[in-house]
């Protein structure tokens, strides 16, 4: 957890003259302000129309364009530091503002302007026997916390989600990509101010020190929601800490299960897809179950086209016996979310042992069966009850832009509120709104 | 918070023979394990079809009028060892099971009955361009547990709405009411038995220690979804101690807002179903604003209406001019919610300013505008941003059975997941289910 490497002398906001760690109560007045301001701007941002809200991700767009020079210096810093005080390779590729990941940030805001907007939005309309009308408004949550970690183009993308479904926003991003995540809020803000927004619908905490994000997640006057976005430490702390609601991206430990009729050509291009299109995702594969009658020809077949692709194969003992190059895999290999190629394989009794399994080791996120078997089909899809269930297709699909909801602020795996991939609607609540002529309760 | 009175010695659950208080680790266990086994339950339960949850309904409906003697003769223990112990005779009333109370029990069995099953339904089902067909289906949270005071019949209404939603149920209800709570629970548990479906889809939690709750709340492992329903006490310990996502049923602080254009007669009539149908509910009116120009003639009417239902007024400067009965409101008044026969009443400059007094000093609750001028009404329904926002009708309506829902677990004042009344579909979540043919990323 990248964020915790808090250093003295970081807390260098703009509008703070002390270069010093404040002491806490000093600390906690300033987050506190600062979310006392998010608070009072989500009220007037809530009753903006969507021209407004997409004339600010338009600005938005234009200014990070006029100020790339600056932004990409920032982030240089913010590389620079991180080499000296050695991160690793990895997590400074995250950290990078490539020239593929700027266009993505522009191009997702001028995605999310053509997102329609789902506030105020009327469902469930009905007439009382009393003649009262019943309906149930979409609404802004209110004041989102978004607490993540390395990259800042989150930044960019969840500001632009919170702000486009009218909720204001308080960004706090890793302490290793501040001088980045800070250049982006100055834009973010004044584009507000450019449309006539209130600028404190975002606000970018403008501190690496580790107290803050304590002083956030007990904001619960001011704050309706947090999101923490980035390894198990992070989401544990943001857990046990927060009085405020949480909705969890955690880990996926996703399984494919080879059915007995599955077709071993499908069932191998699935499980290729599924592990090595994005290795480092949590929608990607981590653990193939197969149905015992496939074991023998299917399993084989599928496990040298992942074998080819470089996937280091951890078998049970069955597996073994099919496949000579996998190696013994040990009760840890069925709960690791490798991010990796490596790959749990374990020969099942049937479809009722693979629900079992995955239960038992498994994160509840995205479970594929490939079959051929409508029995099967039907019951996988009402029996497994996590977050994204599928027949004959990648884990890959789980995934926000490619299930159609055009955009993604995460993948949940709290069951509240929203459980799969999160778009804009699951950043708006519902009220009930209704239309009487004198009604009483009688 | 009566929950807190935890005595020695009421560790007396039938199948534990340690009569004295465990000690921290071993009621930690005991604990634990009922989660634990209520979980398994839980994947369970998700599994049976309506028929069997309905047959379980009307089995509990059976049993209950079976052991009525039984039952009512542990309720008469609780309210003869409250008596002893000095508790209020307004808490005692809560805690009896009249025969009023017995009827609504027994007949909200029905009616759980007869509501439509949630589970299964998919929603917002379609077809992706590569041919992947999305849907997304209602399944259960899983664990819910329910921290309630005093009212045993809570124990079989919210049990009777949360396996009906499929889910398993973990209840806890006050120290004073556990000798009904645990007969009540035995036969939830025993109808269980006898149809079929898991003994542990209801677990009651035997014993009155307080520190059964603090387990309780971080048992986040085996519990989905904790609702917490009581007084701010218990909603402040449950907020701050819970690692499991809370649905929390806070105070009311109700609005009714007459507008200029308001007819005197509607306004009085909606002001005294709001306050006098039921003082003592979330939903009751605890302040009325006025508009400056129905100061002089609407209100002292309306509040006439109200003083002669023996409702004291509170009222702001301008308010005693018009209402000579009118005591002066102090700061505290606009934020109190009495549930009693006292009234805030403040005069307005204009409807902006009503928003901006209910933002402040209300709960996000119930508000309803008195008016007949078009735009005030839309703007009301559309800016005001709290659970339930209505036009010229009752804040009585704020309440699950009326608004059509069919029942009601509570009213929820959290943004996250439910908002306002919550019914059956507010006790489900939603998975995403994909239908492919082999579809991969690309």
């Amino acid at each position: 957890m990248t964020s915790t490497s808090s250093k003295p002398g970081d807390l260098t906001h703009p509008e703070n003259s002390v270069r010093r760690p404040a002491p806490d109560p000093e600390l906690e007045r300033e987050i506190l302000a600062l979310a006392r301001k998010a608070r009072a701007a989500s009220d007037t941002l809530a009753e903006f129309d969507t021209e407004t809200k997409n004339a600010w991700l338009r600005r938005v767009a234009e200014r990070l364009e006029a100020a790339r020079e600056t932004i990409l210096a920032a982030n240089a810093t913010d590389l620079r530091e991180a080499e000296t005080k050695g991160i690793a390779a990895s997590l400074r590729k995250r950290l990078a503002i490539s020239d593929g990941k700027w266009r993505d940030m522009i191009q997702g805001l001028r995605d999310v302007c053509a997102l329609p907007d789902p506030v105020g939005a009327v469902e469930n309309q009905r007439v009382l026997p009393n003649g009262l009308r019943v309906g149930r408004m979409r609404i802004p949550i209110g004041v989102i916390a978004i607490i993540y970690e390395s990259r800042p183009n989150v930044t960019i993308d969840a500001a632009a989600l919170c702000v486009k479904a009218g909720n204001a926003v308080i960004l706090r991003g890793g302490s290793e990509a501040i001088h980045a995540n800070r250049a982006l809020g100055e834009e973010l803000r004044a584009a507000a101010c450019d449309v006539g927004l209130p600028e404190d619908s975002i606000v970018v905490i403008p501190t690496a020190e580790r107290a803050a994000i304590d002083v956030l997640l007990k904001a619960d006057r001011y704050i309706d929601l947090v999101i923490p976005r980035g390894g198990p430490g992070l989401i544990r702390k943001v857990t046990e800490t927060s009085t405020i609601p949480v909705i969890a991206h955690a880990a996926g430990v996703c399984h494919v299960f080879i059915d007995a009729s599955a077709e071993a050509e499908m069932a191998a291009q699935i499980a290729v897809d599924s592990k090595c299109r994005q290795m480092e995702v949590c929608n990607a594969l981590e653990t193939l179950l197969c149905h015992r009658d496939a074991a023998a020809i299917t399993l084989p077949f599928v496990l040298k086209a992942l074998h080819e692709e470089g996937v280091e194969i951890r078998g049970c003992s069955e597996t073994r016996e099919v496949f000579g190059e996998a190696k013994p895999a040990s009760e840890d290999d069925w709960a690791t979310e490798y991010l990796a190629p490596v790959l749990a394989v374990k020969v099942v009794e049937d479809m009722d042992a693979a629900i079992v399994h995955l239960r038992r080791y498994g994160s509840m996120h995205t479970e594929i069966i490939v079959t051929n078997d409508y029995a099967n089909a039907q019951a996988w899809q009402r029996r497994v009850n996590s977050s994204t269930v599928g027949v004959n297709c990648s884990t890959a699909f789980a995934d926000g832009f490619r299930l159609g909801l055009g955009a993604e602020i995460g993948i949940s795996t709290s069951k509240l509120h929203a459980f799969g991939p999160m778009g804009l609607e699951e950043l708006t609540t519902r009220k009930f709104v209704l239309s009487g002529d004198g009604q009483l309760r009688e």
